[in-house]
Order: structure tokens, then sequence, then C-alpha cells
């Protein structure tokens, strides 16, 4: 039904139902250090494999674990195991697959996770409409201040720092807000690359334009004490958030409040699609905003 | 319907069909070194994917690929593309999704494949009865002798050595044998880590014992030309021949080579499903051979 671009490939093995697939690799000294909780580690490997499965509004059922290591270590494998098993039980997702094999230097981690959604009611990239609204799920910025905090690029209130390296390392798959999104939204995305890159996704395969209102992005209370420079940076293109960007009608907004209140997670409306074919940022006085496009095209 | 630990994970979308699902990793310097051929490499990933759906019996449907590279290398990617196309294609296998990451070292390539069969069809490890004899496709320790003969280990005629690298580069997954083993093999499984390896598991599984006559074990005519305890050595424990180790009733005998012409590959018949739960090979007198189990452990 749907191939290689999307957040899933679908397919269509009964009148009813489609099955989307999704896999993602994460790579030792790319996407984490040595030194990481191996349990959090387990945790993530799923996460953002579920987290293509939220953009979907697929509902998880299955995955594969593919592990390359450097050498078998049982207590780093108990604590990735719990981590990884923690977060599947939690979303029904059954482990069936694997392999496991030697990787003479780093770790790598590869899932491959299959759910299931009602014919015709994937959500897409390609739906957005010129006149729909943008919206975004929980804060955006997080994880990338997480990760200036680990390497002591910023400094942040102690449980501040707590909850941002928390966003970093186990980020949350907005599973059931995507599941509840199904006939809401009109297109839908998961912000691993930063808002600006993934929604260039959307206005790339709707053939639309986007305007972002900048003073209506969400940002948590630590990143708002960062100064404004690197707030905005980490707010439009700081990765791993894991949160839902969708579109939907405005005649829907409700019902975008009420999948919300299902899905346990806030969400905001933070612009609007046009016909413009192009992707701006807007200040309070509707000035277009310098987003850095050259940082957007390095996270596409 | 089924999950971990056979060839395939197996699911059940529709009332007469079901999935197979399976995942496989190549690690540069375990799997290949840096210097392969990329088509060849490009071919080799999928091919390990299908041979598992090979011994489900299942037909290849779509893929999906997870590529860690260290740099994007367009000539590099372009061959690697090649090969892998030219045996998707071969096998109608459709690639419907993946993942391109940074790997700060060296390559690692996963990819899953999912295929189809009738329900109530596919092959599984674990279906081995006492009395059904026990057959292997093709001819195994070439892929071994390929190696030995690549690192200088091993020495033979110009024309056997490139039929030697070539199995062990470019192996061929048994993936018509196998759908034409459906309804007339009681087990399977694909030879990739030795043939006593993999049939310990289907002895293990099938809750059975087997014995293994050395002298039906099929070998190439390079293989042949080598020293006796080498060519042992690599006929029983050599990986990545991705031959169908399988067995059948004796009366599905003809059935049995029937399905193998269909398969476009010779069979032999090489031993017998006992119920002693023990695995033997014996010599020309019926004595059992020293098989190396330090190495049979080794290798599963």
């Amino acid at each position: 039904v749907l191939g290689v671009g999307d957040d899933c490939a679908l397919l269509a093995p009964s009148a009813d139902e489609h099955w989307a697939l999704s896999t993602d690799t994460l790579t030792e000294g790319v996407h984490f250090l040595p030194t990481v909780d191996p349990a959090a580690l387990g945790h993530k490997a799923l996460a953002v494999n579920l987290s293509d499965l939220a953009a979907c509004g697929a509902s998880p059922r299955c995955y594969l674990l593919a592990l390359a290591l450097p050498r078998i270590d049982e207590g780093w494998l108990g604590a990735f195991a719990t981590g990884l098993n923690a977060l599947a039980e939690l979303h029904d997702c059954v482990l069936v697959g694997g392999d496991t094999t030697r990787s003479p230097v780093g770790a790598t981690i590869t899932i491959t996770v299959l759910g299931t959604v009602p014919k015709g009611q994937a959500l897409l990239r390609s739906g957005a409409r010129p006149g729909d609204q943008l919206w975004l799920s929980g804060t955006v910025g997080d994880a990338a201040l997480g990760l200036a905090l680990q390497q002591g690029r910023a400094q942040a209130a102690p449980e501040q720092a707590r909850t941002c390296i928390e966003r970093l390392e186990r980020p949350t798959p907005r599973v059931a807000l995507g599941r509840a999104l199904r006939t809401v939204a009109t297109s839908a995305i998961d912000v691993s690359d930063g808002v600006l890159g993934d929604l260039g996704h959307i206005v790339a395969q709707s053939q639309v334009g986007a305007e972002v209102e900048w003073a209506r992005l969400p940002r948590s209370p630590a990143l708002q004490q960062q100064p404004e420079g690197v707030q905005q940076r980490w707010t439009l293109h700081g990765g791993d958030d894991y949160e839902l960007l969708f579109t939907a009608a405005p005649e829907r907004r409700e019902e975008v409040e009420s999948a919300a209140r299902r899905g346990g997670v806030q969400v905001s409306r933070i612009g609007t699609i046009t016909s413009t074919g192009r992707l701006v940022v807007l200040d309070a006085d509707r000035r277009s905003l310098d987003t850095g496009t050259s940082a957007y095209e390095h996270f596409r």
C-alpha cells in the first residue's frame, strides 16, 4: 500500500486492516555513548521505533531485535532487556524474533516493529491541506538541552536537568495519541530530527507550505531558562524529542483536544498549513525569523 | 503463532495465510571485510534473510533495510544497491522501508524480511519425527573453503577457487526448494552455522536424535581435493552455506526429489532421524566419528 518515504511502510494482509512496519538503528558513538545506562538504552531502542508506529496511528503488535555487540556482558544484557521489556509490555508489543552477532567495535541495535491500523486510517505525511492547523504534542528542545547538560555545554536546576536528561534517554512514544488521531488528523510525523526538519517532510510530501508561530512553540520551563539563541535553535532544530507533529482541519479542533486527553499529553497549535510551498517561522509581529536553513538542511 | 527460536516468526493476519518475519545483521570485521565487493555484500545481506524465509517455506514479499555506515560513498552505495536490487527483483521482494545512520567505525547492515505461507504449511524446526529421512540440498563446506582460499589457508585450482569464493560471497537462498517442500518436509532449517550445529537445533526442538552418514554428505569437487581433516571439519562445521537441511517421512521420497527438481537444486539423503536424543555421525562401518563437539558447541 505504501513503501519507502513515510514513518512506516503499510501492507494490506486482509480486507479491513493494514499492517505498519518500521525499522530504526541506534549506533554507539552516534546515538548513544558506551557509558549509557543499558536499561535506558533498551527503552530508547524500542521507543524510537514505537514512535514511528505512533506517527502512523498504528497499534504496536510485535518486534524483532538485531543486536551487534562487542562482547557478551550478562549484567549489561540483563539491564538492557529489563528496559526493553518494560516498554514492550506497556504497549503489549511482543518480541517475535531476532539475531545476535558480534561487533568488533561498538554496539549496534536495530529494531523492526510491526503494528496494525484499520484500513484507510493510517496517518501519512502526505495528507496535509492548505488551511489545516498545525499541532505539536508535549514540548520540544528538551532532549537537545539534555544532551548539552550531559556534555557540560549548558546549566539548569538539578530537577530540571534530570527531566531533560530523562527525555533524552527515555523518550515517551506518543502511541495512544497517534491512535486517537486516526480519524482526526490529516497528516502526522514524529519529531526525531527537529520540528523544522520533520515539518519539511510534511510540506514536501503534502506539496503545501507552512507558517509556524514562534511564540506558540511549546517549551519546557527548563528550556525557557536558556539563552534566547540556543532556545530557538534547540526548539526548531533539536532532535530526539519524539513528539508528534500533525495537521487537522480547523473544525476538528475539539476532536484534536479530546484525542490529546485520551493520549495523555498536551497538544499546542503552533501554526497553519499554507499553499505557498514555503516553510516560514513568524515572530510576534508576523515577521519571518531567520531559522538557520543550513542547520535545517543538515538535519534532513 | 510462533515466536523466538525458529528461522522466522509466524503471524496470522488473515484466516488462510501466515506471515513469516526474520531479521539478520552483517557486521564489518565479523561477516565481511571492508575490502569486500559492495555488490556481493548487497546480495549477501538479502540472501541470508531470504534463506530464513526458504527454511520456513515462505514466499518473499518485502523487506526493510537498516544501514549504519562510516561515510556516504556514492560509488560504494550504488554498487551495494545494484547487488541488493538484483536479488530482490529475482525473488519479487520489494524494499518498503529503512533507516540510514552514521556508524563511527565499521558498517552494519540489518535486513528484515517478510514472506507469506499458507496457514499450517510453514516448515518448522520442531516437526522431525523418528524414522524420518534427513536431507540436505546442494553441497556444504564450500563457503568455509572459500574463506580459507581468500585468507591463503588453502589452495585450489583457479576455477574451483572462484566457485567456492562465489559461494561464500553470493550464496543462493533456496527459496524455490523451501516453497516446494511445504507439504512434503516435516522440518527444515537453513545451514548458516554448519550442518551439525543446525541439525542440533532440529534435534533439540523436535526432541529427537539423528544419525548422519559421513559418506553421504555432499561435497563439491573442490572440497574433495582438500586434506581429509579439514574436509570433515568444513563439511560438518563450516558455516555460511545457506543450503536447506530438512526431514521427510521415507514414503515421501519421490515427492522430495520432485520438489528438488522444481527448486532447481540437487538434494542428498544424508541420514535418519532417531528417537535416541543424540546426534551422531557414522563412518562407512557405522562407527561413530569424533566430530569435534567443542567446535560444534562453538558454532551453536
